[in-house]
C-alpha cells in the first residue's frame, strides 16, 4: 500500500533507477474506454530526459508496453499493467553514493528506514519512479476528456527569481509546450531558459512554482471531511520528489486579505450557480463548485548538483561528495505532465467516489 | 470512509453542529497506553469556543464521555469512541442559511454534492467536526510522548498582515498559552489581537498562519512514494476547514535559492547522522531524517462576517445575506490545537506503519 | 480498522458488553434515502436478548438512538452514528472470568494479543458486539429494498441433529418468525426447541447451520479476483461469534457430483439469461448472475456452559471453571437476524463497488 | 483495489490467460529478507500445467521474472514485480467462446458486469491469475520460515467421492508430493488417481477437498471483529477459483456436537497454555491460539467438460456448446500450492497487523 495512490481508480508503481524495468499497475479502470499505446505515450514523451538541452542528457526512450487489460482497443474493466524498459541505465556511474550520502537526497533516510538501500542513481526516489504515475494520469486524462470534457493545464509560473505576470486566460497546450520550460508567457520563457543553463554552467541547479488549472469540473467532487479535494490534491502534489509547498486559490497570499474581500459572492450563471471571483479555487468545505480549480506547487532546486559538497558517509565520518554524471538543473519543466497527471488520477477517483455514494441508488 | 483518517491508527468522526453530538472512533490504538478522560479534555478546552473575547462566543463545555475501550485506567486496543455532547446548539438561528447559500462557505457545494443538507449552522462542515481530531489527537499525542518522547509545538506566526520575527528556540507551552492568539512573541501577539477585535469590530474577519515544529521524530518515518510524510501532513492540514496552503522546510520561500544554497549538508550530531541546516524541514525523500520537522498552514480569513453579502438562493436566484449571531472573527488562535492533533494522528500512524514493516520481522 | 468493515458502505463497531453502551457508526450511506429509528429498532428487536425461553435472560431493550447523519426523515450522507445503551449490565457476575480462561473463549487469546483484557462478559468478543452489525444491517437492508426490491432471507436448517426438508420456496418473513428458534418448517421447529430446551437443562448447549437465499440480486454485482461476492460472505459470515463454516450452492457435498452434472445450463428466462439449476448459489466468477443467493453457515455450540470445565488460570495453572449465571444455550435462532445484517452489508457495498467502476463514467 | 489482496502485505495480480503476460506486484514486502527467483519458482513449478498426466496438457514453464525490489540478493522494502510470460497461449482455440457462454464459467457474469470480456481462455478468470497469487506465496512462506518457523502444508483429502482416512500427523512436504494428485494417503491416492483419469476419459471432471494445517504460529494472530483470522482465511479460500465452501476446526460436522463435548479444554503446555483438543481449528474469539490451524476448502468439480452442454449465446438465443482443446479433469491437486500461497499471504499480512498496533509502542 506505501507505493499505491488512490481508492477506486487505484494505481501501483514499481521499479528502480537502475533496475530494468519501471511501471504501473491500474485497478479499477472503468470498462469500454477506447485506449491505445499511443494515447499513454504521448504523455511519457513529455515527461521523458533528453527533450531538450534544458534538461538531464539521460537517454531514455520510454517506450510503453501494455501487458494486460486493453482487449480490442478499449479497457476490460481488468487491471492494466504498463511496463517501460529502462535503456540509459549506468549502474556502476554511482558508486559515489554508495559510500556517502548525498546532501537532501534520500540516501540516508531509505538507509535509516529499512537498513538497506538500492543505491544505483536513487533506487526507487528517483524522478523515473514517475513514468507509472504519468502512464497511468493518461489514462485518467483519457476518461476526464472523453466524459466530461474536463480539461487540466498546468505550466510553469516561476524559476528561481523569473516570475511570469499572472495569465488572463485558460493557457492552450500549444502555448505550454511552445518552450522546453513550458511556460506559457514567451518572454518570460526566454528570462526561465537563460537562468536554467546559467545555473547548469555553475554546476548549481534551481526550482520554481508550476500553477495547474482544471476547467470543466463539476459541481460535487470531493469529501467533506478528510479527502477533501484540495487534501487529496495537496497529498498528490506533496507527494512529488522536490516539492514543498501546495496553495489552492488565494493561497498563503490570501491570508492578507479580510473575509469581506476574500469571500466569492454566488452569481447566477449560465447552467446555474457559480462565484463571481475565485479566491476559493474552485473549491468550498472540500467539495468541487464548478469553477476553475487553480492550485500551486513549490519545486525546491534539484538536490543533485556539481559542486564538492560536504557530507557524512555510510560508516558516520565526515566526508565530501563530488557528483559526476548527468545532471538536471531545473526539473520543474518536465513535472508540468506529472502535476497533470496526479491532478487527473485525484479527479477520476473522486468522481467515482462520488458516483457510488450519490448516484448508485435512487430513492 | 470519507469520514476516516489514518490506516493503522485509524479515527473515524461524526455528527453535526447542532445535532445532538459529535464524537470519533479510534480503531487501532495500541493497548495498554495509561489513559484517562482528563488527558483528552485538556486539549478540548483548548480547542473550545469562548475561551477569550477573541473567538465565537458560542457556549460549550465540550466534557468529553469515554464510551468504550478504556479498562481500568488502560486502552485495550478495542475501539475508544469517545462522544461530546452539543449544548449550546440553536438551530433556530440559522433559518436563513436555509434559503441562501453563504458565501465561501460549503452549503452549495453540499447541495450540489448530495441534494440534501443539514443547513443549521453547516452541519458537519462546521468546525464543531473538529472535536473528534482534536480528542483523537490528544491520546495520539499521548502515545508520541510516553513512547518516544515526541514534542509537537504549533503557534500563530501571521495574522492578517501582522507577522512574528522567526522563534530562535522551540517554544515551550507556556509561551504559546500566555495569550489568547497564541503567538508565542508577545509584542506581536498584542498587535494580532488588536488586529482581530478591530475586525470583529467591523463585522469582519482575518486568516493567518500557523507554524508547527516537532521535535523527537526518530529518521525513518514516512513512505518513500505516495503516502510520504510530507504529503500525509499536508493532506492533513488541508482537510482543516478554511486552509488554502502549506509549505515545509523551505516552502515557497525555497524556490527562490540555489542547489547549492539549499541542500542541508550532512554533519556527525550526537547519536549519529544529522544536518547543519534543515531546508528540508526535517523530511528527505518523504520520510523524517530526525532533524525538526518544520511546516506552515495558511488559513483564510472565516467565511462567516456580519456585513451583507450578494448571493443566490436555494432557488437560483439573486438574493442577499445579512449574517446575524455569533461570529468568530479568526479561527487561527483555536486552530492551533487542531494542527497539533492533525500533526500528531499523522505521526502514530505512520509510526505504526513503519515498524509493522521493518520491525516485524527479523531476518 | 480491524474494527471496520466494508469499502464504499463502511460500518465500524465499537463497546464493551459490560461498559456503558455499543454502538456503530456508518460512513459513506448513500443520501436522501428515508430513514427513521423505527426501522432500525425492527431488526434490533429481532437481535435483542429475552425474546423468548430458549435465549439468554439477560434484560436488554436495546433502544437504539440516531445520534447524526439524519436530518429532517432522510439520510444526508454524512455519517450516522448509532447508539445502544447497556441496561443490564452485571460486571461483577463474572468475577471468575478475571482469573480463568474460559475454554473456546476469547479470554486467552485477547489476553495473548494485548497484553490485558476487559474480563466483563466477554468485553468485545461478546455477542453484543453484533448489536451495531445489525443496526446497520437495517439501514443496508432499507437501501436495498427501496433500491432494488432485494429481499434477504435467513433461517435456521438444523439444531444439533435436528434437521429440517429443504425448502421448496423462498419463505416469508412470517413463516419464519412463527416460531422462537425461526425453523420455517413447523415440526422440525418443535423439535429443535426441545432440543435446546433439553440443552439447557443439563446446562449444556447446542449448535446448528443457518441457510441464507437472496432474491433480487442484479447480475454484476462481485469483484473478479479476491473481492468475490462469496468470498465477502465467507468473510462476513466468519467474522460472526461462533461460526466454523460457510458454503455457497452446491458447497462441500457438490465436491461428490461430477463436472456433467455439476454444471448450470444457461436458459432463457423472462428478462434475460439464467441458469436451469443454481448448483452455483447465485455466483459465477465471484459476480452474481441474477439466481438466487443460497449460502449456509455452521454455528458452532455455545462454548459457555453451565457444567465444570478444566481450565488454566492467568497464571498458567491447572485450574476450574464453573460457570454461572446468564446462559444461552443456542445462539443459532437469533443469529438469524445477524446473517441477514451482514448479507445486506456486503450487497450495499459491492452494488456500489460496481456501479462506481461501471456507470460513473459513458463510453 | 478489485485485484488487490492484503492490508500491509499487500499483493495486486494482473494478466489474463492468452495475453501476453501474467504478474503480481508485491507491496510493503519487509526489508533485508534474502531471496531468489529460485525460492519463488519452486512454488510456482508445483503449480504449473503439465506436471503430469492428470492435469491440463497447456504447456508453460511459468518461468518467473523480478523485475523490481531486490538488490544484491535481499528485497530492499520497495515493490517487487513479478513477471510470468504466456508462452502457449492460442487465443484461437477458443473461438466459440466468443460466441456462447461457458456454463458454470465466468463468461456471462464478465460480460453483465462489464458489457465487455476478452473471452480468449477466460481471460482473467482463468487459473492463471493465480500464478502471481503463488509467486507472491512464495515469498510470504519464506518470511514465516525465516522468521518464525511457521510450515504450512496442504494436501488433498477427497477426490469426488474418495475420501482419505484423517491423517495422524503433520505430513511431511515429501508425503504429500509423492504422488500427483498430492494426497499423503497413497493408497487414497492411487484410487483418486483412477477417478481423475476416468472422468477425463470421459470428458468429465471432478471435484474434491483440499485440506490446509499450519504449525508454529504465534498466539496472538487475527484481529477480534472483523477481520478475525478464520475470516480472512475464508475469503482467501473462497476467493480461489472453483471454490464452494470453507470450515475450520469441526466446521459443519462440529454443529453435531453439544457444547461439553466441543470445548477445547485450556491444560499446560511446554512453552505456556494449550487446549487438549483442536475443535476451534487454532483460533478463539478470530484470534490464533497457538495449535495447529486446521481448515477445509470445497472444490467444485472443473466447468469446463469434453460433453455437449445446453447453453445461451452472447445474443441472449438458446445455443449448444461442445469444449475442444485442452481439459484440467480436476483441479484440486494443482490447487494444493495455491492454497499453502494464499494461507500465508494471510499470516505474514496479520502477523505485520499485529506488530504493528502491539509491539511498535513500549507502556
Amino acid at each position: 500500500m506505501p507505493n499505491s495512490f488512490g481508492k477506486l481508480f487505484q494505481i501501483s508503481t514499481w521499479g528502480e533507477s537502475h533496475g530494468p524495468s519501471v511501471g504501473v499497475v491500474i485497478d479499477g479502470c472503468p470498462p469500454r474506454l477506447p485506449l491505445a499505446e499511443s494515447d499513454i505515450q504521448a504523455d511519457l514523451d513529455r515527461r521523458r530526459p533528453g527533450q531538450s538541452d534544458i534538461t538531464t542528457p539521460r537517454q531514455e526512450a520510454d517506450r510503453v508496453e501494455v501487458l494486460s487489460g486493453i482487449f480490442e482497443g478499449c479497457t476490460t474493466g481488468q487491471p492494466l499493467a504498463l511496463l517501460v524498459r529502462n535503456a540509459d541505465a549506468r549502474p556502476e556511474a554511482y558508486a559515489e553514493m554508495k559510500e556517502n550520502y548525498r546532501p537532501s537526497h534520500a540516501d540516508f533516510t531509505y538507509q535509516a528506514k529499512y537498513g538497506v538501500r538500492d543505491h544505483r542513481g536513487g533506487g526507487r526516489s528517483s524522478a523515473r519512479e514517475t513514468i507509472g504515475r504519468v502512464a497511468a494520469g493518461a489514462v485518467a486524462r483519457k476518461i476526464l476528456s472523453l466524459a466530461g470534457g474536463v480539461e487540466i493545464r498546468a505550466y510553469v509560473t516561476h524559476v528561481h527569481r523569473v516570475a511570469a505576470p499572472s495569465l488572463d486566460h485558460f493557457p492552450t497546450l500549444a502555448e505550454v509546450e511552445a518552450t522546453a520550460v513550458r511556460c506559457p508567457h514567451l518572454p518570460t520563457a526566454e528570462k526561465m531558459i537563460a537562468t536554467i543553463k546559467e545555473a547548469r554552467a555553475a554546476g548549481d541547479s534551481v526550482g520554481g512554482v508550476i500553477e495547474c488549472r482544471v476547467r470543466g469540473v463539476p459541481a460535487g467532487l470531493g469529501e467533506p471531511v478528510f479527502d477533501r479535494l484540495e487534501a487529496d490534491l495537496a497529498k498528490a502534489m506533496l507527494s512529488l520528489p522536490a516539492t514543498k509547498g501546495f496553495e489552492i486559490g488565494s493561497g498563503f497570499t490570501g491570508t492578507l486579505l479580510k473575509g469581506s474581500q476574500h469571500n466569492d459572492a454566488f452569481v447566477q450563471k449560465e447552467g446555474g450557480v457559480g462565484t463571481a471571483t475565485n479566491k476559493s479555487g474552485g473549491v468550498q468545505g472540500g467539495i468541487s463548485n464548478g469553477e476553475e480549480l487553480v492550485f500551486r506547487i513549490a519545486f525546491k532546486p534539484t538536490a543533485t548538483i556539481l559542486q564538492k559538497q560536504q557530507t557524512v558517509n555510510v560508516h558516520g565520518e565526515a566526508s565530501e561528495l563530488q557528483a559526476r554524471g548527468r545532471h538536471d538543473p531545473c526539473v520543474v519543466p518536465r513535472a508540468v505532465v506529472i502535476v497533470e497527471a496526479m491532478t487527473a488520477l485525484v479527479l477520476v477517483d473522486h468522481w467515482m467516489r462520488h458516483a457510488a455514494q450519490n448516484h448508485t441508488f435512487k430513492f
